[in-house]
């Protein structure tokens, strides 16, 4: 059974949004937080701003999108076997200095 | 608003399941036929079966992590702006045959 997180951050400074290598460390760390196997990390800084980054997992993957002019970034953390996806979901929130966020889960 | 499809396939063949260039090449031809433009895309084979492909869009991801041994196959297709990621689910429930499968919308 794989637990899905989908996190919708709110509020977020357009600094840490836009800071493709800062959040290329976030996602890898709270991966491995969640206690998954980062095997390859993806990222795109897009013009005039908002990045993405996709890590592949082990254990499936975690991604995220930002819109910096929004203050909003979407995240995905999806693990099978033993992880705990909620830890890196919490270290993503914490680090991210959200005002609000949604948190949505899915077995599957 | 982002479109967020989870598609949960079952009954797959295991063939298709661990066709590592096949899965890449449908998930690539499904965004494009969802209007998306696939930026990069990473995959990888696992020992002894199973295959994840991660397609980074202009306009979010889309993903598919498969278990052939169980039949089972989990996608998701999400885009951001004028796209239409469910054509892409409907290419890939027909391409790869399943016997039954789940589908979640969420906007995000």
């Amino acid at each position: 059974m794989g637990k899905h997180y989908l996190l919708n951050l709110y509020g977020c400074s357009f600094v840490l949004l836009n800071d493709e290598q800062g959040l290329i460390d976030l996602l890898e760390h709270a991966a491995t937080a969640s206690g998954a196997t980062v095997l390859q990390t993806i990222s795109k800084s897009f013009n005039p701003h908002g990045v993405t980054v996709i890590s592949l997992l082990s254990e499936s993957h975690i991604s995220i999108h930002t819109w910096p002019e929004h203050g909003k970034a979407a995240v995905d953390v999806y693990t099978c076997g033993d992880c705990d996806p909620k830890i890196g979901c919490d270290m993503i929130i914490e680090q991210l200095c959200s005002t609000s966020h949604t948190l949505s889960y899915i077995e599957r």
